[in-house]
């Protein structure tokens, strides 16, 4: 036992964390459960790692992160070795394959949702564990492969209920912005960090607009709080080529294709990413997505340092309103790429792979919002009241309960502190259940059992003024014989499903 | 994208964490749901915690631990304060119910399952990072709560498919141990340690036998590899008073509680434990528990410190036979017990609590060893194979993996290097396809496409012996018009889904 304290301890969580209750966690298996059908249609197949990899296998391409090893929970292993919690489930991926190469089948094509985690400043729907859901095919070559997981995500949307024009994957490619980048000069080794730093400005155009980017690619900005983030340092002319890329989207993908083609001048690499575009806008044509469902749009970046080829995104466009009433766009739930380089830093072979990873509670905050999650009550268990303390008691009243399980009915005895009988129908009701059973010593002598319907009680008190009908049709609380109880317990049951259906369709 | 290295990076995990493939994470996730369903009938709802939590918040609870802090992952945030992730999910309910307690149901009956750290020295089936799955009654004053959780995990056993017989519910009180310690003299702050220590010798029970507990009890013990625990420093008179109560199990329940009471004197918690238990046999009893599923058993003392009253555990009974053949019981699959303390280090009330954990990997292992879990084959993809490389042809097999999908049938085209067609049916065959799809430029001109029946071809080196009936119901390769591929795939799958059943029936 917990030796006494004086000063008792505080519950409370580390800043960034949250418990889920069981709503939350239905919705939750809900929608994990309409991913991983598609993700099992298209050919995928489970996998799951640890949380925990080697730092060094986990690479650092994180984001936004300026100190070494920001971002990342590490700890130092008996051994000396550093282990850090993964950050995604790509580079978890990564060294999977790298070290099970020879027994798994080439391509590789998994799925998995897993909890990930970011050491970062916690805020408004930013935390610090939160779950993805990713699916990759490893050993894939053509971009064939990419166009095919862009049009699984947008399968993904449409089978969890988001509707067509409701939602629009993006698709780019880093080899357009690598081109882009070889024409104003940023080509070579020696360029490396800057054009990382173009990247990451260039990924910020949803919060910072144009002009934002624009001095993220100049000598830099200053945010609201008068922070001042040190920008690419491009020239006016070169920050415009930049912005003409980001801006190259047309009316139609042939359009958005000149359009890229006349930006990377000789850029082999850049000539290279914009036939790759072509190729997949032909492929989304071929198979009808092209009407809205899969949209070429050079703005689409991706802030993650390791992606090599197309890049894509799959994103809300309908509005719903923030918390002052004014209207914005969801945003995006989602994302990925090719990724070529990253499980051949393990291996003496390149092993091109791409993949695309959903962000669980962004997309479920979505869905929620649209009504198409987290919409049913969650039906409680049939609670048996304790109103004889003595063991005999006891063991009738768990007969009782037993009785109702055995019939596959969902049923407790009180297990409070049952001096109170107001306070075990007060925990009936909060656990929404459908009825109380209560057994006095009167009625056990009758061999009688109460049955008292909550469903009804609640509505009694709500709808007080127009309650002719359902006294008519079903009585708050009725008496019937012990061994009718699992059967009358049944037809009660129905009787509130059925009522359920009827105000459901009125 | 990474820095060239001149050495590779070694893809590898840390010692105690492991991958899981497909078979495993299915047969995980049956089990589960068959877990869940179980706890739901009984009225529980789902939580979950996180993974982190403050490290004062968790408690210091873990047995064999000599190091401050030893056992747990923690490392500091940023705001100085230590964090550790879970080493059960026991703590972290405390916690949440504490910081919740005005909102949640009073009882509150809850379940999760999740991962949980240990960091340990990992060996053979001990891992750092191991699933626990839970079920608690928080606020349950009275051991029908305690009685109640027992049923379950007995019902859960059966419901899993472990036969009556092949497994036990042992039940124990640790007031009565404690009372026993009382009688020879070990009550008080002063002998906290010396109680502790007695409390995990017992529990070595199972693993040392009755010498090396009584070792344990007295000076010390020296183990095989040299190593040497200090022991109690108990009497022989005194260790001989621990050892009778640990072997106090009788013919019935009125024995064992017999036996009990002759052991704890006038110990007015002995007397409380004995009484418990006797109740607790009473409603085992009552409910029909007594033949052989629940047992009151004085030997299972668990391990943990913050156990309170009734201790109980999930025992497999049956024998598998080891890596040298031998045979040995499967052992402990699971186990719980009343923690009244461990909620109210955060209040200024008392919060009697049960609960009860299953340890998901180990019983999944005996599941898996009973042939009641992962026999099923995990049916794989039809595999479009792609045998021309221009996107027009490969537009029509993503045509053709469309036309599948829609119609239900899990497909993927080839998305490797499609060079060697050999290749591509060593894919297919690898990830246990039922077909494959072919379609050259004749076929194309013809508006053909041919199907290879995989299961057929395996089945023909199989059986190479007694084709006859195969081939003349089934060929193994046949061609058909493009318009009907979906039709002729889903007879196909149809009639080797009416095989297997008749495998099976023979």
């Amino acid at each position: 036992m917990a030796k006494k304290k004086s000063a008792k301890l505080k519950a409370r969580l580390p800043r960034g964390f949250v418990d889920r209750g069981p709503a939350e966690l239905l919705a939750m298996e809900q929608m994990i459960s309409v991913i991983k059908q598609t993700y099992e249609l298209y050919g995928f197949e489970p996998v799951e790692t640890p949380m925990f990899e080697y730092t060094d296998a986990l690479g650092k391409f994180l984001p936004d992160q300026d100190r070494p090893n920001a971002g990342v929970f590490s700890l130092q292993d008996d051994d000396e070795q550093w282990m850090s919690l993964r950050y995604d489930l790509t580079a978890p991926l990564a060294r999977h394959v790298a070290e099970n190469f020879e027994s798994l089948p080439k391509p590789y094509r998994s799925y998995r949702a897993g909890y990930v985690f970011r050491n970062e400043k916690p805020g408004p729907g930013r935390f610090r564990q939160f779950m993805q859901f990713d699916a990759d095919t490893i050993g894939a070559p053509s971009v064939s492969a990419d166009a095919e997981i862009c049009m699984m995500a947008s399968d993904t949307m449409e089978r969890l209920g988001i509707s067509r024009g409701d939602y629009v994957i993006r698709v780019n490619n880093r080899k357009v912005l690598d081109g882009v980048m070889e024409v104003i000069g940023l080509a070579g080794d020696e360029h490396a960090e800057t054009r990382l730093t173009v990247l990451r400005a260039v990924d910020k155009l949803d919060r910072l607009g144009v002009d934002g980017v624009k001095a993220l690619l100049g000598a830099g900005r200053k945010d609201d709080s008068g922070d001042f983030t040190k920008g690419a340092g491009l020239g006016d002319a070169e920050a415009e080529k930049v912005l003409a890329f980001v801006e190259a989207g047309g009316e139609t993908t042939d359009q958005t294709i000149e359009n890229l083609r006349g930006l990377i001048a000789d850029s082999k690499t850049g000539a290279e990413g914009v036939e790759e575009l072509a190729t997949m806008g032909k492929l989304f044509d071929a198979a009808g997505y092209t009407d809205g469902r899969v949209l070429i749009d050079p703005s689409v970046v991706r802030g993650l340092e390791y992606y090599t080829g197309p890049v894509y995104e799959a994103e809300l466009t309908f509005e719903v309103k923030d918390e002052k009433g004014r209207p914005v766009r969801f945003g995006s739930v989602g994302g990925g790429g090719r990724y070529d380089g990253l499980v051949s830093r393990f291996m003496s072979q390149p092993v091109p792979s791409t993949g695309f990873s959903v962000g669980v509670s962004r997309l479920m905050a979505a869905l929620t919002t649209l009504g198409k999650l987290g919409q049913e009550e969650i039906a409680g268990p049939v609670v048996v009241c304790v109103m004889d303390k003595d063991i005999d008691s006891i063991a009738h009243y768990q007969a009782m309960v037993q009785d109702l399980r055995t019939a596959g009915i969902r049923a407790e005895m009180y297990q409070g502190n049952p001096k109170q009988f107001g306070k075990q129908l007060q925990y009936a009701d909060k656990r929404n259940s459908p009825c109380a059973i209560i057994q006095g010593s009167q009625e056990r002598e009758e061999g009688e059992v109460q049955i008292k319907d909550l469903i009804e009680g609640k509505r009694l008190s709500a709808e007080i003024e127009d309650n002719k009908t359902w006294r008519e049709s079903r009585p708050a609380q009725f008496a019937v014989k012990r061994d009718e109880l699992v059967a009358e317990v049944k037809k009660l049951l129905a009787a509130q499903e059925e009522d359920r259906k009827n105000q459901s369709e009125n």
